[in-house]
Formats: structure tokens, sequence, C-alpha cells
């Protein structure tokens, strides 16, 4: 079991390890003052893991109320999210109570940003089970939901007391949910870790389960430095947007449906960096070795749209700056900046 | 001209003089690097002031687009919200652009609220026009919208980088709305200030514009302090709440339409005053020196209602905590608390 403490404005631990779920109640026990936890999941999930989550929380007390959502990024929505607020107000949930999140990025997407609004405030715990939730949507205090304009563009930041990662729960998941986590993983290695770098290329989709532990730890390790120096996203956290800017016009491309998330930015990464090796702002070679990676991990995808067909999606982007965006690019493996450009330079930049 | 600094978690100046509005940009300029300003208004308020604050804003360079929506506490709701958010991205607003809410309570909570959310926080600026709006409403960093099951029962703590309140703005104002906000009025001197409750007892609701900038100054500098002593709202702040458990209930009761909240306020002190008299919670006479008080400002209201029908609306008053409520009762004028019931014990005292 690995723990690593996240010291942000409030400060709580990631607790990496097998069988979490089972005995989530008495982590949970330790960090909120709730009677009551409303447990929010998508019906996937919550097919699985909620009986046992709901018994272990039920034996140290706690009266748990279930809310279900349909599975799917469509779910993260203004519509989901007024149904979750009525929930609570109908079960008399209260400002000290608390919200806990069973699934993936969109269930603590979701879940967070009702426990950061509702009353203006609820404790809130993730119980991640996606390897892309655990790597990175769970840590960082980061919630949002989409509108129809663009992909979480509405949000807030809401650290939770606790976020429990059990990797029990990735051996549940389809492939394909494997493989978009994986987006996020490479992710972290170019912006951050030659080593991480190194351990993805030594494996490959399939015998990257050897070592799962060790690379959640390094990766959430990596986003906490990132996250505490850089809480609110004002400099250093905008680092963690490599791949993502082009990567959410994509996903808005293809209507949220046609492509995951972790195949998107992993597409993103590619378009960003060929660019980059292009204007030789980044060493040459740098694409080569990230597609050998990425193929190795079956990220390696083809999209319709043409970097410079997604200019006018990426001004929605939440990095933009008033006639400036910020573009995160990496000039070697593990080595990365965020780079102004204005709106004008940044269209030059996709043609 | 009266400055009153605020010192929360970001520090700002509320202003009060005559002339603010017309001249806001300078104002405006000095505290935000914006390059465009959202003027969040509704149909009443733009009519009248939106041309000159649009002008004033213009004169400095800032680029401005007007959002208007049909007044009154039905707007205060996730469509109006949805609405603004999809100004705000058709419009290309950035997370270094500024909200300004020209209005009452109802633009200004709506209005905060998007800015606390869209792309997880916007500058904002508040020019309130209504008196409820400047002495209570736009100070304190209080934003939220209606849900079907409450009011403000959805919202964040988002402090404003400005407040101007022109007092020439309440002289547009009809009557009514003049009595609503000296609901509120009459509310801070019962809980924080027998001075304050000694002029009021000495005008009424003619006269008082003869002492209007000091009663709004006063106003405003109790619950800067109060504010100071208790941003997040898990202690002192919750004494603003007099009146107003029983207030939204009332409110709720009429659908949020019958009955206006300056109105519901006074009516909740006075229920709560009454109760708190017949079980010697507080001196022998004070609920007559309060509808004394409440006569003069046409406060004394009847509703059909009684208040322990109102015992289950309360139960989703922000200020519950688990089992139990928090309600604030005034032992004296200028002096008041936080009593913890047991909902159990909160039906009993409003029976």
């Amino acid at each position: 079991m690995e723990i690593i403490t996240v010291n942000a404005s409030q400060k709580y631990d990631v607790i990496i390890g097998t069988g979490l779920l089972e005995n989530c109640g008495e982590y949970v026990k330790k960090v909120t003052k709730a009677e009551k936890i409303a447990l929010i999941s998508d019906d996937n999930v919550s097919g699985i893991y909620s009986e046992r989550v709901t018994a272990s929380l039920k034996q140290e007390g706690f009266e748990v109320c279930l809310f279900t959502f349909p599975h799917g990024e469509a779910s993260k929505c203004s519509d989901t999210l007024n149904r979750i607020y009525g929930f609570l107000a109908e079960n008399h949930f209260t400002r000290t109570d608390c919200i806990a999140a069973l699934g993936g990025g969109v269930t603590g997407d979701m879940a967070g940003y009702a426990s950061a609004t509702y009353l203006r405030g609820m404790d809130f715990i993730q119980l991640p089970t996606s390897l892309l939730a655990q790597v990175d949507s769970s840590v960082g205090g980061k919630t949002a939901i989409d509108i129809p304009e663009g992909k979480n563009l509405v949000g807030a930041f809401k650290q939770p007391k606790l976020v429990l990662c059990d990797t029990n729960a990735l051996r549940t998941l389809p492939r394909d949910f494997l493989i978009d986590g994986m987006g996020e993983v490479v992710k972290y290695a170019m912006i951050k870790s030659a080593p991480l770098f190194d351990i993805l290329s030594a494996n490959d989709i399939d015998s990257i389960w050897n070592v799962m532990d060790e690379v959640i730890a390094k990766c959430v390790s990596i986003k906490r430095d990132v996250v505490e120096a850089d809480e609110f996203d004002k400099g250093e956290r905008m680092l963690l947007n490599f791949g993502h800017t082009l990567g959410h016009s994509i996903e808005q491309y293809y209507n949220y449906t046609g492509i995951s998330h972790g195949r998107a930015v992993a597409k993103g990464m590619e378009m960003v960096t060929e660019l980059s090796e292009k204007r030789k702002l980044c060493r040459n070679g740098l694409t080569d070795d990230l597609m050998t990676l990425l193929k190795k991990y079956c990220l390696d995808i083809t999209v319709e749209p043409k970097a410079s067909q997604l200019g006018n999606a990426c001004l929605n982007d939440k990095k933009r700056e008033g006639g400036s965006i910020n573009i995160i690019i990496c000039s070697d493996i593990g080595k990365s900046s965020a780079v102004k450009m204005t709106v004008g330079d940044f269209a030059n930049f996709l043609e």
C-alpha cells in the first residue's frame, strides 16, 4: 500500500493498494464527521461495487444514499447535476454531510462539482475505479461538468478529504478503458519523468499490469508535486494540460462520444509534438519516440480533423487568457513548458 | 463618499456614494486586468443603467457584452445560469476576463455564481442598485441560485474585486423595493447595533432618505466585520441569518413570488422573536419593540402559514448540520447568538 499526502488548501491522502473499496468505511470514518454519505456512481460501476462499498460504510455507522446515473460523458451535464441536487435536497443532506464519488472521471468530476456547490460545499471523497481517474482526475481538486459549448467549461476547485485508489478495480475494466487511462500516464512521462517513460517503454499494454501500482504511484506523485506548486492553475499546473487543448477539441469534434478522453489526449500530444518538431521547438525525433510508445499502448489513432481545423474550438480552452493562449510543449522527454501564443500565432502554429 | 475595505480571502473595497455608476469604468480599471466585461442585468435595471455603465467601461478600454434576463427571483435558476454560460462561451470569455453584476440581489447572486464557476472562476464586480443588494447581498461573497427544492441551495463563496454602491440608484426604486431592503437593515440593527436601531426608530420609510448613506455604511461595516471573522460561514456569520431560516421557508411557501425577501425576513424575525420571548430566550417586550420598528418601515405583514407549518421546509436550510439546526436568536436589541437545536427540539420550538 502506498500513501501519498497532498498538501493543498486542504491536506489529504491518496492511498493506493488492493482491497480498499471493501474496507473504505474505516478510512472514510477517519476524515469526515458526516452522518450521511451520498454515494454517486454510474450504472456500470454501481452494479459491480456499490453494494460492498455501502456495506463497509454502513458498518462504520454512516447512513448511505445511492444515486446512480447512466454511464458515459454525455451524463456529465447540467441535467444530471440538477438531478443530484434534487436527490441531496430530498434526502435532507446538510453541509456537514459527505459525497463519495465511486467510478471514473465522469463520476468524480460531476460528484466533486456537486460537493463544491451544494449548500456552498460539503465533504467529498474520491473512490476512483478507472485508471484515468486514479492517475489523474481524482487527485488535485479540479471538478467540472460539460456544457454544450465545451468540455469542463463549468467547474470549481474542490479538494477531496481522501482518495482511495483500489487497484483491484482496474482488473474488472474493459481493455479499452485501460488503454484510455494510459493516455494520461504517457502524458506524465512526457512532461515530467524520463524514468517513467523508460518503464513504459520497457512494457506494453499487457505487461504493464506487472508494474501497475508503481506506475500509478509515480503518476500521482507527479501530479501531487504540480498541484502543490500551483493549486489554482495559474502557472506550473498548466503543464498537466499537455495534449489537452487539442485533445478537448478532438473530443468536442466527435461530440464527446466518438473518441475517449485518453485517446484524444494521445492524439493531441502527437499533433502538438509534431508541430513543435516542425518548428524546432523540441529535439529532433521526439515525435517518433512518442509514437513508438503510444503504439505499445494502442494509442496511435487517426482522427478526421487536422490540427488546423481545431483552432476555433481551442479558443474556448480554459488555458486561454484574453487574446492569448498557453500551449504546453515538450522540448524532450520529461521536459515541458507553457508557451504563450497570441490567437493569431496559435492559428499559424496549427497550420 | 465612504470606502469600507473588506479583508476576506480577497481584499476589496465597498464604495458608497453618488454618481458611481456613471463613473464605474475608472474604479473597475483599477481592480481587474480583464479585457472584456460581461455586464449581467435584468430587463428592468438594464433599461435604466446599462447604457451609462457600458459607456463608462468602454471609455476605459473594456470591451463590454451585455446579457439581460427577465427580472424576478424566478430567473435565479439553473436555466438562466446555463444561458449565461452559453453567452460567455459564445463571446469567448476567458479566465482573466470579468463579470459585472448590475442590479439587485437576484442579479448579484446569479452573476456572482457564474463568475465563481465559469472556467472555475473569473473576476467579479458588484454594481448593486437595490437597497437589499447594497446593504447585504453584494458584500461578503455569498453567491447562489435557487433550485426547485429551495432557495440558494446551490452556490459558492466568491468575493468580488469591487462593490460600487451608487445611492442615486435607490432613488429610482419603487417604494416596494425600498421597504424590502429595510428588512435586512432592521436585521443588522437587531443582531449587532443598538445605535442603528435608534437611528431607524427616529425615522420612518419616508424620512430615512435623509440618513441613507450613513445607514448603508453602518450595515456594510457590520457585515464586513462578520464576514472578516468568518468568511466561510462556520460560526459568527450565521448571525446574519437572523429571521432567514423561517423567512426562506415563507418565500418557498409562496413559491418565491407572493412575498419579497425582505418582508419574508421581517416576518421570520418577528416569528422567531415571538417564540423566543414565549420561551424566555430574550428580554420581555423585545417582540413589541421589533414590531414597532417594523411598522415604521411597512414591514408588519401577515402570512398564511404558522411557524409550526414551516418546520419541514426549514430542514433543507443550509444552517442545518446533520441532525441539528442552528437558529439565530436575539436576546436583546443588538445582541444575537446561534442556538443549536436538534430537529425535534426545533419542531417543538416552532409549536
